[in-house]
């Protein structure tokens, strides 16, 4: 029901997903006064694989998330969670207020055991494909015990749903000669290099985009600037690329004729193709789609919530925490 | 004498500055048994404006800052920040072991009254212009006041450097809605709230490029990994659109016939041109270049130390400083 474009989005992604993949099912949660006359007109999508559950009310996209974790108790994000909770869902995705889906999914669903606090997951493009980075955001201090169950859980994640049988890990650090990064991260260096896990040592921010590394663990804090600092990069890049090819008519033409190109080097940093951060470390799948994400890249978050929930990312984080610990219990 | 590439690079980017600039003198300091063959040659350059200083040890790159301070009391990078100490010189550029050259520069030339660490700054490109950044990487955990300093120091480069009347000031910040930053980048919101400098608010990562804030402020950890993401983005685009103007022979000949428009970006996001950054705070002007910098690079790390020179940077920090201060005292 939220996110910054209303429902329209979320449902045009959820027809065009059912109509590309025979064995998806979707709920549709929302007041369905507003949500039926969306599905109208599309009888070509199978109606036995859409279902709709009606929800009274609407988190607002800057609503407190304990206000609406504590004050409503039918919105659309909180019944969504539910049904994940109660096994009629096996993935929630939502485009809302990122807060309270983090709070409300805490609250309802639970962390795995062994895991503190759930983490923000997502893909960044690479040169050689991408590299998972976590936590975007949702925890801004972080103690060593988690970032060493951030890194498990972007292990699994790596492993499970994209076919990395032991995936490099890096913990960001600075480059500076002077200070190589406080306590924190030098405990979990620590931590890490004692555990069974690939982990290669301190990255810095250019690592996240060398190929040098799978995943890149950092706190919420530090992950959420890198995150925007890239996202910021890119569009601005993006903004000198059409200035310099539109300038003037003869550069214009240039464009014109390059078009091809561009239009391929647009793609490969096309944010929608990313779009689908997992919040990880959760009893349940829970895909967190950007607030103003269109169709496509709504589309892409409901792809993303299949893929974890075919791989059972979930049980995967459990198995591998569990293997962690085991070895470094004294027998 | 230090560097990735040793000092012919220096010495080349300081003969062409000489030329360039008529006001300008330089002193070239380390071995001189190394500095003049690499001078010879060039006697077109005024040599009243070029001056020898020798020391006879040189600070390794990977040499930890306290043994290089300790330890090599006649290295390069020693003896040229005695010389700004004693006024023999007005500023000193190193493009060495960054670590040690700040533990030099605070344990010789100290720190302005009222600051308690320097902090590392340069401009960042941006999208009409630039944005000032600190602190890119000198210290791990800062405290709320020593934000604000960094504040302060950055607010009064952009004035007497940039021009910038009452700089546009924003604290680098975490975007998601659950978390809203930590209790540092609070509290020292609320010190630059009651300042009479010109506080925005807190910005995120892709502020720094949107050109709605003139100065980011932030501890050097983050400020170090949001500066190693930009360059590394930066980097990994500029190869994609090596790769995709190089795909095939028809993408090869888009490529050469848009070559004035692709050279025309390059130039937009050189990151030589921003090479030069200052440890501002000190008693003193100290310009850092980049490790691996060339000619190009160097030479406009001489240009920033020129800049700085000229406009008496670390007088007008203090200056304002000392005005910020008086503010908060009750009468």
């Amino acid at each position: 029901m939220s996110g910054d474009r209303g429902p329209s989005v979320a449902i045009a992604a959820a027809l065009e997903m059912l109509r590309a993949e025979p064995s998806l099912e979707l709920i549709l949660v929302g007041d369905t006064d507003v949500v039926r006359p969306l599905i109208a007109g599309h009888e070509d999508v199978d109606d036995k694989r859409l279902h709709l559950q009606h929800a009274s009310e609407v988190v607002g996209m800057d609503e407190p998330p304990q206000q609406a974790l504590r004050g409503k108790k039918d919105s659309s994000m909180r019944v969504a969670i539910n049904l994940v909770k109660d096994g009629a869902a096996r993935a929630c995705i939502s485009a809302g207020n990122t807060g309270a889906l983090m709070a409300t999914a805490r609250f309802v669903l639970k962390t795995l055991p062994g895991i503190d606090r759930p983490a923000i997951i997502s893909p960044i493009p690479a040169m050689n494909g991408h590299t998972l980075m976590l936590d975007l955001g949702a925890n801004t201090d972080c103690t060593p015990e988690q970032l060493f169950q951030f890194a498990v859980m972007g292990s699994a994640l790596a492993t499970a749903a994209y076919n990395i049988e032991r995936p490099a890990l890096g913990l960001l650090n600075v480059g500076s000669e002077e200070i190589k990064g406080n306590d924190r991260v030098k405990q979990a260096a620590q931590l890490l290099g004692d555990s069974g896990l690939n982990y290669i040592g301190f990255v810095e921010g250019n690592d996240i985009f060398s190929g040098r590394v799978d995943v890149v663990v950092s706190d919420g804090f530090v992950g959420n600037v890198a995150l925007k600092t890239l996202e910021g990069m890119a569009k601005m890049i993006g903004a000198y690329i059409r200035q310099e090819f539109t300038r003037n008519q003869f550069t214009k033409l240039l464009g014109g004729i390059s078009s091809p190109v561009l239009r391929a080097l647009k793609r490969r940093l096309d944010p929608r193709l990313y779009n689908g951060a997992s919040l990880l470390g959760l009893n349940g799948i829970v895909i967190k789609s950007h607030g103003s994400a269109d169709q496509v890249s709504f589309a892409n978050a409901i792809r993303v919530a299949m893929l974890e929930s075919d791989k059972q990312i979930p049980k995967r984080i459990t198995r591998l925490l569990e293997s962690q610990l085991a070895k470094e219990q004294p027998e």
